[in-house]
């Protein structure tokens, strides 16, 4: 038991990493199991085709983001000052990702909806899950922010999804220039978005 | 040669179309030649590899939406107005790609940045070409509305890039939500990321 849950877990690992460096299609199932150093027959007890196991990706780094999301944006401290911290912990993530790969490899969720999300219903039915619960979880932090008076939006909703539309568009810029300096400008572009003109609140 | 040049469109009009629709790591040479119904052989007549046929539709495709940019950013009116109607084409030209094969397929540009842009230097030197020139674009126009004084922004440049990631993360909600709907909120946010507060423009 123990080692059968070691084969998914490593097959889920060697799956994400390679999801990373180069997307979806360009994988092969044998490639997969190769580097995750299980045999063939071990990935097809565990998932049911390449599509099964993208899912399980998705399932799985979206859990772990959304505990960071949590932490960060129902955590202590100002609204406004959350979704700050937010951008610099995504920022330091990309970061630490380059220096491990050698390349900014971007956002997971992005990368392939941009790639697949046309392609397969079931793909497309989950990012857009994880999506809608980015939005919301920056929403209701616009909302708090609302209540305290420090932002002016017609609809705490749509700003919410122009942060995140943001932050995509600055991650994937992040990506084709391979830097994650252009993640500096969140920030600004946040509280334009939200029509805030606050103290700055302190540092992440 | 009439009928050489001919094959080539072929094959660049069938990269085009199967590339939008399904990226381009999960295309063949095969595939591509049968949908552009010319021999395997032409393929390597007129391409070296399927990433020279790749660099040849992002060429041509920038090379049309150049024209477009530059015909909605040069042209008439107000800058602002100019950036409205630039969104509104965007917008109508995704809607019109749906209807006829069904999906949003999103911007190329965007599509091949997250899914090759950390695989292929020649193919990341290309695309950032690209934003580059329409960052540029852009910023003319902000600096335009700038020297009028109906927007406020620190940097220019900076802005017209927080544009660009805007149109780019809400294309991307189109593509992910497969409706053109969410970028009816491109033009309320770009007034906001420009700190502009104008007498609204006509409608385009």
């Amino acid at each position: 038991m123990g080692r059968t849950s070691d084969a998914r877990k490593k097959i889920l690992d060697a799956a994400q990493s390679l999801i990373e460096a180069r997307g979806y299609s360009a994988l092969g199932v044998a490639e997969i199991c190769k580097a995750a150093g299980v045999p063939k027959g071990s990935f097809y007890y565990f998932f049911e085709s390449k599509e099964a196991l993208a899912l399980a990706v998705l399932d799985e780094h979206w859990e772990a983001q959304r505990a960071d999301w949590t932490r960060v944006l129902q955590g202590e401290g100002e609204p406004l000052a959350r979704l700050r911290r937010l951008f610099a912990e995504t920022e330091a993530g990309l970061r630490a990702g380059q220096q491990s790969c050698g390349t900014v490899s971007g956002c997971m969720f992005g990368n392939l909806t941009l790639e697949l999300s046309n392609q397969t219903e079931p793909i497309r039915e989950r990012l857009q899950r994880i999506f809608d619960a980015q939005v919301e979880m920056v929403e209701k932090v616009v909302a708090e922010a609302q209540e305290r008076g420090g932002v002016t939006v017609g609809n705490a909703r749509e700003a919410a999804r122009a942060i995140v539309a943001q932050l995509e568009g600055q991650v994937m810029f992040a990506k084709l220039y391979n830097t994650t300096s252009t993640l500096g400008a969140l920030w600004a572009n946040c509280l334009a978005l939200l029509n805030a003109r606050p103290a700055v609140p302190a540092a992440p």
